[in-house]
């Protein structure tokens, strides 16, 4: 039986990607408590990398693509934390977005709601969360978005 | 009826500025248990934005300046996050400063202090926070400082 | 009498350093309920500070020494937290780790591997944490590397 977030989901016309590995020797999620820490998701969507620093070689529309798959990648890590029950998910508390960026760059925060906007239409209330958003003089992989989180779950 | 850390507060010659509203699609705070996540707060206050980039065109004094500014933006979203009572206050847990810097400024530390000093001198004991400082190649606007915090509140 | 992690460290051919000093006006950490946040530690080392940038004038190797130079700083914080009792560590929760890395850097996750392989040598499943790897434009006095902590304490 597929949860209620998951059904909103399809209804947006997008599916869960697997839980993406993580890039080095630590593991995707930790819980304390309520409160579930989430590793940084990179933009690494079903097409592979999607690579490109905002203000040189990468427009906006194509930062806020890569911001969203970083959301689609918290979410996945999210619902194997919840052992496949996303709709454990309480809340969505804070994301913290790292935008590959020149020194010239300043719209990080359009950048970002690539994946707020999304969350915000997914998850409606509980949707709602804290944020920073910052430039990043590289990141890994020479991926343009980075996105760590913090959720609350039952 | 005013509380004892906006006494203080006065005493310092500052006054709060209304809680910022959000750059983008996110909610200033979010909550859970006795933890308070703040949004990242830039360096805007009552005469705008206060940008430039420390190593390049922007100073130390400046620099502490725009930082103080961010920590009395965040103390603005405790206030809101406690119904207008900054004494439900318990502790400042964690200072995440991010200064909009060249690659060869090294000065961070100094930088953040203008936020550090600040919180220490009006709140004391329950001021003493854990901290960190880093670079960023850019920041929202061309912010030269930009800060998130985790709070504990009652 | 000396602690199991302890001893396991001895094993490993490492000691802890003393906690570092806080490089201004912050506190080396501070414990919410069992949450206990440690601020940014730097890559200093018993041989002073490791300074460099990864991508110009530091290679890999020097750089993973750095990230682990860290742990073995954060570690140290934790012995300070729990009062000399390193074994009241449950949880590494989560690593915030910041490269000092130009724009064209790609091997973030490598670099804060020095750390992290580290941590899971050391500890275990206990060490077995969430994390982020992101770039600097600069770090505080230059150094390589620099990574904040969450650790669950008893």
């Amino acid at each position: 039986m597929t949860g209620h977030i998951e059904r909103k989901l399809a209804a947006l016309g997008e599916t869960l990607p697997g839980a993406p590995a993580p890039a080095a020797n630590y593991v995707p999620f930790v819980k304390v408590g309520d409160l579930l820490f989430v590793s940084g998701q990179i933009s690494k969507g079903p097409d592979g990398l999607i690579i490109g620093q905002l203000g040189a070689d990468m427009d906006m529309a194509a930062g806020q693509k890569a911001a969203k798959v970083c959301a689609l990648n918290l979410l996945a890590q999210v619902k194997a934390a919840c052992n496949g029950d996303l709709d454990r998910l309480v809340r969505v508390v804070k994301l913290g977005g790292f935008v590959n960026a020149t020194a010239d760059f300043t719209d990080h925060p359009a950048v970002i709601n690539g994946a707020s906007d999304f969350i915000g239409e997914l998850l409606g209330e509980s949707g709602q969360h804290a944020r920073a958003a910052v430039g990043s003089s590289s990141l890994p992989f020479g991926v343009a978005v980075e996105i760590e989180a913090i959720f609350q779950v039952r």
